[in-house]
């Protein structure tokens, strides 16, 4: 599959992996376990026994170790191994298991899969999730059956929102004549789009002065690699406030996408609202109508091109590219030139060879 | 997939396409649109939108063109970009979208899938269907997972249908021993048969003088290419009557495959009788009949022969041919030579590296 | 598949195969049909009739041959062609099928799927099964989505049964400190382990003089090529005794795998007890406990190993060994150096490509 590895990626919501679960996720293609310490910190490993293979979330919690089902070797949270019933109980050297580091932020779980030193800088800061009422917070996760790019693509250009979606987040059409403003660092790549529309998007009408009036609205979207998505969006009625979340009724949303396969996706979506905050069934309400959206909007179309498209070559197929394009192609593009630069990268192809758990 | 191009496929009946309808099929591989215009006549396109690859049949009807349900680009039925509601409204040049040639006839939709002229001379005229009452005649559908020469060879050789079909078509051993006389042209391969049996076929006996004496029958059959079977079949108590149409108690059928994949397999048949020519019900009761022995007896055995042999090379097998198997092989190697001919046509090669939607 | 052919495998239980079938079953990614001559004597070819590739088990017996259901061709028990209603008649003297030779034995229809001949010899005797009241026999067959060589290394080494499975044949630990006693010969490998455990193995300590006292247990496991593992299991109390099955309450089992494909696997079981031996409800509730073991316990671990692994080169993936894996490994290696020799020989390799139907 066609990746980045040395980054960091979403393995879990941290809701997913509760105090006595052995969780397991597919993610590039390697089986992971994920399991809490008793201090309640997250471990990955490689859900494989080094002895007979068999996957260790088949096994049981003993403290803070895992014991293997088959066999009951038992590894500890470095993924060497302490106990072996066998024999005289020697515990073979060799028998580690492969541990990932991990990151717990923002209400997600994030693994570091390659083989270079793992680099707490490289996460970004998705802040912005965290400060606030809880209740004005949600995450969520989604299986999808396509290459996550399809979905980066989605997320990057939302100029498809007037066509795919109905009327609760429509622009009525102010969307798709305008040109995204893209602006890059060497890790970035930002659009932004700005425009008015009446009556305001349907998400955010309800909590303004007028409801049928006029209003300002903004999308800012910054990609940063291998999935990232950070997509502020608000509208506003006042013209003299300014096209942010300090004065619009906004959101900022995180989308991001974890390789299961190359022809599938763990898509999670985390959302910190600026409006009604405290209010819990509000909070459920929204992160259920993302879920209907995804699910019967954009979701259906976004595998129905991964299986009409039959390859992830995107650019061996020659699309048509078009004004909106812009943003979602330089992505493209910038990650491609990073998966280049990692696979040339003589250090990483080193380690790789000698643990050769890929 | 081992198939001829330039010529004419069954892509639908007449029938499965509504006058709303965005219908969709996948022929030779490649995923087709058809729909119809506001006067009925009816395109066919490659049903991906040559933007984001997103099926166009998931979009929606704008007079006759179709727009895409993803980001709204319009085609019109010559495959041009007609609309982009994005940024300045400029309909990219290159977006068009590969056109199909459709013919209308005999109660089918026929599509020409290759990159040379459409030629419509190349439509065998399967005049006979079209003559008469209409509740004279009948067509269906049915998918097969099998390769479409198996499909032919069942119908070109009937010798199996003494041992594979029950009563209703049984002609009691005599056609077995028969070795049909074979005609050729340079584009059919012609099978006769004409035996006597007490009682006659039971599809015929209830129409004749003597459902219980003696008759003389006749099958004839003609294929051309790539997998159509005209087959007359027809039965008389008259002596001095001709083993044809004009004077049995008989029926015209048209049998024809269109591969969806090397694999799987679009069969269509029709079917027009000239007895009791003004009964709705009985003709229902026919095709229903049709449908009943093809899904419960040849099918299965033609589903089974493709999944034992594993390999759509039938030669290299090594079968080995009995008397029957004279009219079947000759259609095989007819049918090779036509396609290593079209292979070896360097315009059509230049044609489909130029346009690449294959 | 890489596997022994010039060998027994088991084609099926005894009982699979009644007086009137036509069974069959894929063996060595080759489709076998099974049936009895009138006189009981099992009959195994090719399932795949050499005319036009129909399954033969869809057609039917005529005395003792099998009549394929699409063109109605006839063969013997010898394979030969014997009636061809088609034409003529003449039945064409390269219309063979393809037979096997079998064995029917210990319950078992064994089958020799090579191209040397078939030789009596190398079926190893399993007579401990044959001998004794028949309630005190019974034999089961399990469908398995794992390659062979893990169910072979399941049953060579019982050091996982602590761990794996539950109360009713725990050793209270007392196994799997042990080191097997390991003894070769040139075509067999034996694993013997004695052991002292309080409570007795309670499959058998109802049946001994104080249930709840300490007794001494064995286990003796040969292998056989190409899988076939009998395994001798007993306990007894009174230390003047032997371990084994004339003084210990206890039971012989035969475990034998048949590949039916690199990832598929028939997994045969049979077993004789020599207690309560008259006893038909308790051979069905032991029948059914097995069953059950191995389909809640050790089936779902070993098809979750072939999973992970994702291959069937298993020193491929650098297992890390221990000493409980000596016997297994010896068998691997054992089976892989009998498999290279065969893949060597000249006339086998010269009659496979003369018949063509591998």
């Amino acid at each position: 599959m066609k990746a980045l590895h040395n980054i960091w990626y979403v393995a879990a919501m941290s809701t997913e992996v509760d105090a006595s679960a052995l969780f397991h996720r597919k993610i590039l293609d390697t089986s992971v376990l994920i399991y809490r310490k008793q201090d309640g910190t997250p471990v990955a490993m490689h859900d494989r026994c080094p002895h007979r293979f068999a996957p260790l979330h088949l096994g049981k919690r003993v403290g803070d170790e895992v014991s293997c089902l088959y066999h009951a070797l038992r590894f500890d949270c470095s993924g060497r191994c302490t106990h072996n019933p066998h024999g005289a109980g020697a515990t073979p050297p060799n028998a580690r298991v492969r541990v990932f580091p991990l990151l717990e932020r923002h209400g997600f779980i994030w693994i570091w899969m390659g083989e270079a030193p793992a680099d707490p800088t490289k996460l970004p800061d998705f802040g912005p999730l965290d400060d606030g009422h809880p209740n004005a917070f949600a995450a969520t996760y989604m299986h999808m059956k396509a290459n996550y790019e399809l979905i980066v693509d989605n997320v990057m250009d939302l100029s498809h929102i007037d066509h795919v979606h109905g009327e609760i987040i429509t622009t009525r059409g102010q969307l798709s004549p305008l040109t995204p403003r893209l602006t890059e660092t060497p890790t970035t790549i930002t659009s932004r789009s700005e425009w008015t529309q009446q009556p305001p998007l349907m998400i955010f009408s309800p909590f303004m002065a007028d409801p049928q009036a006029s209003a300002r609205h903004y999308f800012e979207i910054t990609w940063t690699a291998p999935a990232n998505i950070q997509l502020s969006v608000g509208a506003v009625q006042d013209d003299s406030k300014n096209l942010d979340l300090v004065d619009c009724i906004g959101q900022y949303d995180l989308h991001t996408c974890t390789p299961e396969t190359a022809d599938t996706t763990h898509y999670f979506f985390a959302t910190r609202r600026n409006h009604l905050v405290d209010d819990g069934e509000f909070n459920k309400a929204k992160i259920q109508a993302m879920h209907t959206a995804f699910e019967t909007e954009d979701g259906p179309v976004i595998e129905a091109v991964h299986a009409e498209m039959g390859t992830d070559d995107f650019f061996g197929l020659h699309p048509v590219l078009i004004c909106n394009d812009a943003g979602p192609i330089k992505v493209r593009r910038l990650l491609r030139k990073m998966i280049d630069a990692e696979a040339q990268t003589p250090a990483a192809n080193l380690r790789v060879r000698a643990v050769g758990s890929h």
